[in-house]
């Protein structure tokens, strides 16, 4: 196994393309934007999946399904979102393709069935869903309607990179109705929790939860909630967003209840989702110079066995004592591979594990059944151990909580010493180019300003955290009053 | 809870389509041709789709997922597959929409943004995911590839109805590569089983399995096993199919293998799907004129229990013995509902809950308090017993199964009952308009027949039964030698 791994420090960006391809998470595929997420991504992505759909239901949600396509007409009803996504997204004008008279063998589309209305692949749900809202909602009885959606959505990005941004991608988008505008708003908040656990907890992802200024917040949103995570180039990755829409959707679509009065109003909207890019903060959270790291929360295999032997008789008592392993493993629902295979070499077999980030490495060899022990090996640290036989099942579970623990403490101050506050512009550029990560500066609350200060740097306003210290001071661009500092950085 | 539901024998079609909204299952959208899938209808899909991916990963199968559109030049690659899909497949041709001079406040499609080459949105993935084998095979060492996709796909239908024929639905769709032509073909096998077994044991719905005739077969296949179940309305529904491609995908493709002597070959390929047609299959095959009747492995709710109250007193005093009751239930894992609801009577509640299926209703009232004793309900034979509060737990749990069995059974007799062998085209044309179901009757072999009896009376072959009977016979439309009967059907 020659892993070939471009270098962090040599180049962050050709190392995250090639350890995505090389450790089998994705690759491009034959459709412009588009990429192949491979078997070995798509377990860690229904890991993830799995975890927030119990998460959603928990919180009273349901799952349902939309379409695809949004008609025009629906597409442009909330004009501010329409605006928003206008500009990158697929349409459908045709449905039928015929013989191409003039090339043997090859089709075109049939100019006779052009679509009366075009149909946008949706970039995102709002327009449809609200559409279909309006003939749920009726009295104040039938709100809140609480609807989750796993669906992929296209939007036509022009520079797409793995899982970061893709021209389709897969996510969840939460759709809710509420009575009130502090209901509303309560959920958008309690979704961003949600999120952030999510991400902290299993993802093993540092998050900062703020708001997103005026300029970033979503297209038809009064509020965007967001988590925002560091990647370990000193880069911010917006990690999910939940939206607060006020009445917007509702107004656009005509949902309106009848309230405990009987008296018409427009139903409050929320809408929140994460999506497959999660995939790219993860790599780019954990992973080293060797391959992929992975929490494990999230690994697909957990624990992998690797045999050393010369003969085939050792091969057959390390296969009996491997077997034995595999099932108490099994019986703490660790996920285990006890990796049998006789066409590879161990060092093959090392290489590959590591590159694919399976947390502990157990390796038995002849010398180990003779002594009673194993040698046990971390992913995170490449640190090994030998350990007693007996204990050894209970040993590698505690270890796998102590690995979950340590790669986000190791983020966590990683992000940490990487938040500097600055109080002029030149220090603002300075630790921008040279240090990276988050710059607390004061901003004086304008999107000129914003605007100004990412054509001259390429910083923008990530979020303004929900836990800032109201703080008097002067923008850092203007000189102008600020009443805190909000967060800026480079971003995917 | 008024029902309103239109009897099966006034107008069975008419009773599906209003039984799908009414039981909260799915309705249609403002997207011609596309449904919504309301929350109940889309628990009871996931847990379709749970039951099956767990069927597949036990069968060594790994999801992962590939782009939602197909370039033309490659949808073309296999000419008989795209062919079958050319005529009703959604076309994407720009990207971008603009805002329309004329008419404020509107968008229209930006001419200036038309694709270099126009995108099909996937009918089914053979296309798009043989193009990305190729990439992944180069030694028989890289075989078999045994890879599910769950995923949407659009077939631009003429004439659609909820679940059964939507323009775009839900499926999953396997896709796997072979050395071997007998590995291939056994791939196809075991798929077909694995879905009469899910359809079978959890949907409690029997199926023939079979092969289709050439004219009903997956276009770009080679061979299409399928399984054919029968609806109460005497027409039969396709409910899964699974086909063996032979090398037609690699050629096409040029997905090629260095076998063991380092020969290069062609692979071997299958594919096989279910769809959301199934729901409907679930809903036709099982419930009445009272609504939806769900067989307990796959019903949202399993039991549901209501109160009986006219004080405060007997409704804390019932509401604490649901409780209990609802916990017990909850230990064997069977899924249960407390009906607490103050604003709605209970023969709302019993109406709203027959409507939607749940399989058993348990009662509690205060005599039951004084007694020991709870009325339960059979949603599927709508009968009543006292049983007492002891061992009620144990009951319901062997009632569950029970009627699981019952169910079964019940379509399997209206099944048996509906299969007639026929020797004259005369019989033929009765049978299938006075009593509807499967004519088994023999057919010379040639499409050129099958066309014939299909245009004289719509029938088509459901399927050559795997286990029909070597029988000399003459074709019951021309005559000719038959050397076995097939099933003919009006069909879904």
């Amino acid at each position: 196994m020659s892993k070939n791994l471009t270098k962090r420090s040599e180049d962050y960006s050709k190392w995250y393309n090639e350890l995505v391809v090389k450790a089998d998470l994705a690759e491009n595929s034959g459709v412009r934007g588009c990429m192949v997420i491979k078997p070995y991504g798509y377990a860690i992505w229904e890991k993830m999946q799995a975890e927030l759909d119990r998460m959603f239901k928990e919180t009273g949600h349901q799952n349902a399904y939309f379409p695809l396509f949004v008609p025009k007409s629906m597409f442009e009803a909330e004009e501010k979102n329409a605006e928003g996504f206008a500009k990158e997204c697929a349409i459908v004008t045709h449905y039928r393709l015929k013989n191409d008279p003039d090339k043997p063998g090859k089709l075109m589309v049939d100019p006779n069935a052009k679509l009366e209305e075009e149909l946008i692949v949706r970039p995102t749900s709002e327009a449809i869903i609200w559409s279909t809202y309006k003939g749920w909602v009726q009295s104040y009885r039938d709100l809140p309607l609480l609807i989750n959606q796993w669906a992929n959505v296209v939007r036509w990005e022009m520079r797409t990179r793995l899982f970061l941004r893709t021209a389709e991608f897969l996510w969840q988008e939460g759709h809710t109705a509420h009575a009130t505008r502090s209901e509303a708003i309560a959920e958008s908040e309690q979704m961003m929790n949600v999120y952030a656990d999510f991400v902290q907890n299993f993802m093993a992802i540092p998050v900062i939860k703020g708001l997103k200024t005026e300029t970033e917040r979503f297209a038809g949103a009064e509020e965007t909630y967001c988590i925002e995570a560091l990647m370990q180039d000193g880069k911010a990755l917006q990690a999910g967003t939940s939206h607060f829409l006020g009445q917007n959707f509702a107004k656009a679509f005509d949902v309106k209840f009848a309230n405990a009065e009987g008296k018409q109003e427009h139903v409050w909207g929320t809408s929140w989702g994460v999506s497959t890019r999660l995939m790219g903060a993860l790599v780019m959270t954990h992973s080293d110079d060797n391959g992929l790291v992975l929490p494990p929360n999230l690994a697909p295999i957990q624990v992998v066995i690797v045999p050393i032997y010369k003969t085939d008789e050792e091969f057959a008592a390390i296969t009996e004592a491997a077997t034995t392993l595999v099932s108490q493993f099994r019986k703490l629902r660790i996920s285990v591979k006890f990796d049998d295979r006789t066409t590879q070499k161990p060092g093959f077999k090392f290489a590959e594990w590591e590159l694919k980030g399976v947390p502990v490495r157990v390796a038995i060899g002849p010398k180990d059944l003779e002594n009673g022990t194993f040698e046990v090996a971390r992913r995170d640290t490449l640190s090994k151990e030998v350990v007693l036989k007996d204990g050894i099942v209970n040993y590698v579970s505690d270890l796998l909580e102590k690995i979950q623990e340590d790669l986000f403490n190791k983020a966590l101050d990683y992000r940490n010493t990487h938040i500097t506050e600055v109080n002029s512009f030149d220090e603002f550029k300075d630790v921008l180019e040279n240090k990276g990560g988050f710059v607390a500066a004061h901003w004086d609350g304008t999107p000129d300003t914003e605007e100004k200060i990412k054509d001259l740097t390429k910083a923008t306003i990530r979020c303004i955290a929900l836990d800032r210290v109201e703080e008097a001071g002067s923008c850092v661009f203007t000189g102008k009053p600020s009443v805190g500092r909000v967060l800026f950085a480079k971003a995917y």
